[in-house]
């Protein structure tokens, strides 16, 4: 890239301060940051850094006083993070051109929009539907009667298997797995972990019924609204009959599971190794930190926050913010961990008091 | 499809009430479902739906009322999942033709059985066999030495690592790794990791040591019986010197790590993001619930359930129930719980009659 | 294999004991060992089962009484698994011979050192420079950009995305991603988990916020040192301006997510589901459990030890041993579990007393 500064803060559509014409070719942060550098600056933590690398230019927070910095001009970020997404999208110069390489398998069915990448050996499904402007990277799988909207990017080693069906601009991580079959069996008779679950451990083992375990078959598949992405290794499971769901605008991190018949909402973030046993339900909005677990069959409203580690045991009802094993309500979650982290002492104090 | 309801009754082994001749064409959920659909009506909750739909016929629970619910037909599924697991597998249509994609490479001293599917950009390594029947899908690669029983489902992306042998019917789903290395390191003397488990923490740290972290290789490979699933982006570690073992029936899901060593019995299940550490001996027909970890070389006997999320730090007895960090017995752990939830009112109580 | 039990003492840096002469061809555990292997006795746990097999020598503990064991020969192994480390190196044979398989895709800008191997259908992208004596295996993806050192292992269906970097001796297992996208998303004004974070659960929704996700692109790639090893289906993320990085000689164990950002020192064991969200940094040494989540923008010291499980929700000192959700130091974490664990038997006597 090569911009100037005045360039710079009418693409972030933010307030210029300073000389607009110096030039940047890159962005760095501010220790490492070179006299062609944006140096990122967007609060006073990592301004402090400024004297030790060379910028002369740097995003900074409302109140920065640029001059004292050093600096000869400024881009002002009210919202560091916001200001990030706009200048990163600038500077990612990723780009392939449209065509297919000749190492592709592409099903003669398949129907391929307008300005469509597809890599080297990947393999794209008879009746598939990519819309214009995809990029299919190298080695990624398109099953059959996979429909993508316009401007997806899968990238190398993702597989979506058959019948996916996605709105415009998803983006799939490397080797994450979209309609893989949904874990599903069911024995002849009521199992041991049926009945132990129906009488909270009480349950007898017989030794009489047979363990074989039926496969229940995945013929639903999966359903991605606009602006989906899906992380890394992550994998979503096609549902029994209907699709498994998962809205518009929301992200699925790294090594996420959302198991069969799963319906998530518009705008939701899902972070790493998050895992949605089957027929969960999530609301709008609903941020699951990493790690979460949610067992099945439940329920979370919109707007639900479950901090980092959280085992979900039954419905959260929509707006709460809840944290621990199993899931509580924050603020009764924090109290119980201070008296569980007092209680060694006050035992101790107690048996005092009776001897 | 398209079949009867009276061809649905006889293929599900399940009583027919009212008009078999009633054609259907596929399945639904009763509010989706149009006139050509059997609806999925197993139980009273599912069945209030099916005004919202047009269906004709259904699956419906022993004492149904399939005339008032506005039926011509129904098939009586006493237990609803296990129908299920029938009629999903009657619709299931994904087939494949037998033969080689020409784009596939083999080696020349693979075995190749009747009636073998190796789709587009397959790998299949020296010395492999390959039972009849089986299907190893685009992109899937079967490492020098692997022996597979008849009918193998080998999903896209998945990779069999040397040496692993399965009895008949596996299923991998996609990019999941079965033999790849197990995590084992050692330093040349006791490392402080060593030490605080030794010693609860109280070990203290060696400046002198040498931190370098020796491989242990991975000789041993994998051996899995008759009828196993391996879910998506699952890992099954290698063994050191003898394979790792999964018993036949039993099913991975999705993102579970079984470490090097370890001995799984038949008929279990290992739901998402469980993760074992090596060497850790599961017996027969035991449930672990989602994210639940096993520390290693521990054994849990037969018959056993662990409920999502618990962490097992110690040997767990046969037809055991257990929950929780460090995991414990269902009905003491949800003692506890209950008993925590109080104690902060407790406390406050307790300091009250002090002052 | 063909060796002397007295070359094998050679290659161990071992003491011999009895008859050097004696042949082995392989290695088994003591029960399954028959009269050419050499059976793994390092414990007298293990050594019990040497009658039920067939073995002649064995590798045994220090004081281990050899004779009376029936062995004809012995190679003494103070530190069991170092010997292991070394045994079964010797016993790896795998190998490759140089050369790039006629179906790779390897862009003709890439520098490939000398005697790399290249296996069938992987790709190199443009101005990837790739080590003397790398291997490339079957269906790996090397991004363009990305940089080797000498004697890379880089194992089927990995994917290493644009400009990633690494030291020498590099091993990464099956589909492991390294330079994915980080999981990074900012809104326009304060989302409901900001606030939420900021006051502890009483964060109030919003309903007139726009929900939009804004990606922030990861332009850092990855950096990784000498020595390192990465787990099969594990995910380092790329960073968002400066590299994530990983120092010399750590291992990262299967399905470990280390986010954007992060910095990890040297010698670190990551255990398998281990996460690490954005931006934490980890000292050299430290070794984290399986299933350990640490908080985003954490700093773990160098020395440190979480055991299995452990969910890290502020800044761990250097040398610390910490277990449980929240982590806290392990004896305090075990007191609060006996304690724990009493309690409801106490609250009962309390109750009684009152009454």
């Amino acid at each position: 890239m090569d911009y100037t500064l005045s360039e710079i803060a009418t693409a972030l559509g933010a307030e210029l301060v300073g000389d607009g014409a110096v030039r940047v070719t890159g962005a760095a942060e501010p220790a490492q940051a070179g006299p062609m550098d944006l140096a990122l600056a967007m609060s006073p933590r990592y301004a402090e850094a400024l004297g030790q690398g060379r910028a002369r230019a740097a995003l900074v927070w409302s109140e920065a006083d640029w001059q004292a910095m050093g600096l000869e001009g400024a881009v002002i970020a009210p919202r560091g993070r916001l200001a990030m997404a706009r200048l990163t999208q600038l500077l990612d110069a990723e780009d392939v051109a449209p065509g297919i390489h000749p190492s592709a398998v592409v099903d003669p069915s398949a129907e391929i929009g307008a300005d469509v990448f597809v890599g080297p050996l990947a393999v794209i499904g008879a009746g598939a539907v990519i819309g214009a402007g995809a990029r299919i990277m190298a080695q990624a799988s398109i099953g059959p009667g996979v429909r993508l909207g316009e401007g997806a990017l899968i990238h190398s080693g993702a597989r979506l298997g058959r019948n996916v069906v996605a709105g415009a601009r998803l983006i799939v991580q490397p080797n994450a797995v979209i309609g893989g079959d949904g874990f599903s069996f069911v024995t002849e008779d009521a199992s041991h972990v049926e009945t132990a679950r129906a009488e909270l451990g009480q349950g007898t083992v017989s030794d009489s019924a047979d363990p074989t375990w039926h496969r229940i078959h995945s013929l639903g598949s999966v359903s991605l609204g606009d602006d989906v992405e899906i992380g890394a290794c992550a994998t979503v499971d096609a549902g029994t009959i209907r699709p498994t769901r998962i809205g518009h605008g929301s992200k699925i991190d790294n090594l996420v599971q959302v198991g069969h018949n799963c319906i998530i909402g518009d705008h939701c973030l899902l972070c790493g190794h998050v895992g949605l046993a089957g027929s969960v339900t999530i609301g709008d909005r609903s941020v699951l930190g990493g790690k979460v677990g949610v067992s099945d069959n439940l329920t979370i409203g919109a707007d639900v926050v479950l901090t980092g580690g959280s085992i979900v045991l039954s419905n959260v009802p929509a707006g709460r913010v809840m944290m621990g094993y199993p899931a509580t309500k924050i603020d009764s979650q924090v109290e119980s961990y201070k008296a569980l982290r007092r209680l060694p002492r006050i035992l101790r104090d107690l048996a005092k008091q009776k001897g």
